[in-house]
């Protein structure tokens, strides 16, 4: 496999890719076409077959892609043939709709451990977890071998949580922080924050 | 100024300097270089150099960014020297959190209703608002004049509310739903899925 440059604008595609294939699988449907998971998801069937075949011929001419087949070779790809332990840190509402949220299942991902520093909410359950305190956050995560973290704490806290977390051994970090995080190299970090997406947007607008 | 044809991703780019620079002026700093905002924001001095320059001379060698002067053009470039009314379909765990999200202030949105199509949600108050019934969205969207929506309702249910949405009059849509949506021409989407931005990091782990 071709795998060793691959650029990580097609790598961001692939979990898109394989979302409408798991929808698609959800329904009975057992092949797809390059044009129809294109009208899916939004993105040309030339560009799919061109970011697909980066990681081999998974496709044939004519009959096109078998779901299931597709579906483990993306799940391969992406590491998400595992389940990943998440730690989550920062209990507000942003972390209770993520310790409460239905949409990891299946798809590689696990919340594992919640944690937060404030008094009045170490304790508290939060979906099926118990917070525990952000002190032991850097012990916790390590004793577990946790690689992923989503980070739902102030931008204020933010860049320090993330300190401990690549402390702890963390290796990727979803950040719902309004803040760009520093990291060392080797360590993955996605951002996502509803103002700059929606400004994104605004800019085409009349 | 250069403004027709800017590519994508470097509009994607002015908002995460936006908000780095409104946070450098919130500290009371007034003036930084491509090099600090490049420190700050984690990309690189030429390239912030580089997208700045599309939309005019807006630094000066040796002096750099005054950062107030930045701030005002890059609100003006992205339209957000304006506050755009956002509606709100969807009051579950995400819509509740982004109800009562305090991150819209300053940085052009302001949400201005929430809509459910459940009966028990319906009247319900969220934050500073009422719930109300999703089968007035249309008619309540398009006498707000309202151009700008979150998603956060199920899957099932998202591709038929955006249209609804569509169908109101609304031009962006930050969809929250693990879906692709299929929007007309001249309407914006951005997603966001926590499952998505943690797949397209676990590729690069071990």
């Amino acid at each position: 496999m071709n795998v060793e440059k691959v650029p990580d604008i097609i790598i961001g595609r692939l979990p898109i890719y394989l979302r409408a294939l798991q929808r698609m699988a959800e329904k009975g449907i057992q092949t797809t076409s390059s044009q129809e998971l294109g009208e899916t998801v939004g993105i040309s069937a030339a560009q799919i077959r061109k970011d697909i075949s980066q990681f081999g011929e998974f496709g044939k001419q004519g009959t096109g892609y078998h779901i299931s087949f597709l579906i483990d070779k993306l799940r391969e790809i992406l590491k998400v043939d595992r389940i990943w332990d998440v730690a989550l840190v920062g209990a507000g509402d942003v972390g209770h709709a993520l310790a409460r949220y239905q949409g990891f299942v299946n798809r590689g991902f696990r919340i594992a451990m919640v944690f937060d520093n404030d008094p009045t909410k170490i304790g508290e359950q939060v979906g099926e977890f118990t917070v525990q305190d952000s002190a032991k956050l850097v012990e916790k995560v390590r004793e577990a071998h946790i690689k992923v973290a989503m980070l739902t704490v102030p931008a204020a806290t933010a860049q320090d949580v993330a300190d401990k977390l690549v402390e702890a051994g963390v290796k990727a970090i979803l950040n719902y922080a309004p803040i760009s995080l520093a990291v060392p190299k080797g360590v993955e970090v996605q951002h996502t924050d509803p103002t700059t997406h929606l400004q994104r947007m605004t800019y085409y607008l009349d």
